[in-house]
């Protein structure tokens, strides 16, 4: 399965430690508030429940989306070339 | 068909014009760079096309996405109350 993780943080050392987080299950950062990767369906949760208490008591808004190899291979990229030339991009 | 629009954008003019156009095709706000909305396929590559032209030349970079009913019922939210109950939330 593919997430996507995206996030609105105020504090610094917040967004650093949920950074920290997410690079430590494998996803790579996609936009400076987003990033994208690969877990199996039971890491999820856990992920979910790392952040959270990550985040506990700060300003933070994070959602986790569960998405499809179709989302990613019809992904829309504007701006800097993807990564890996994954999905077209409009420049 | 639903889309999720996520996007760094770096002068504050852009990023305006840019959340414009996303409110003109009727997305929704769901993070300061994050918008959650329902698209005719048809209108997907309008769209795309029409921020082409409002980033152009600048410091952008916009992530569309084509996102089903499945991954929007699982959306795990972090932080504040989903908009409308939509997924899951952890506090």
């Amino acid at each position: 399965m593919h997430i996507l993780v995206v996030y609105d943080i105020t504090e610094d050392h917040v967004r650093n430690k949920v950074a920290e987080v997410l690079r430590s299950y494998g996803l790579a950062r996609v936009q400076k508030s987003a990033y994208i990767g690969r877990l199996p369906p039971a890491y999820v949760k856990e992920l979910a429940e790392r952040l959270a208490r990550a985040v506990r008591g700060a300003n933070a808004d994070i959602i986790i989306l569960k998405i499809d190899r179709r989302t990613l291979e019809t992904m829309i990229r504007i701006g800097p070339p993807p990564p890996s030339g994954r999905g077209p991009a409009l420049h």
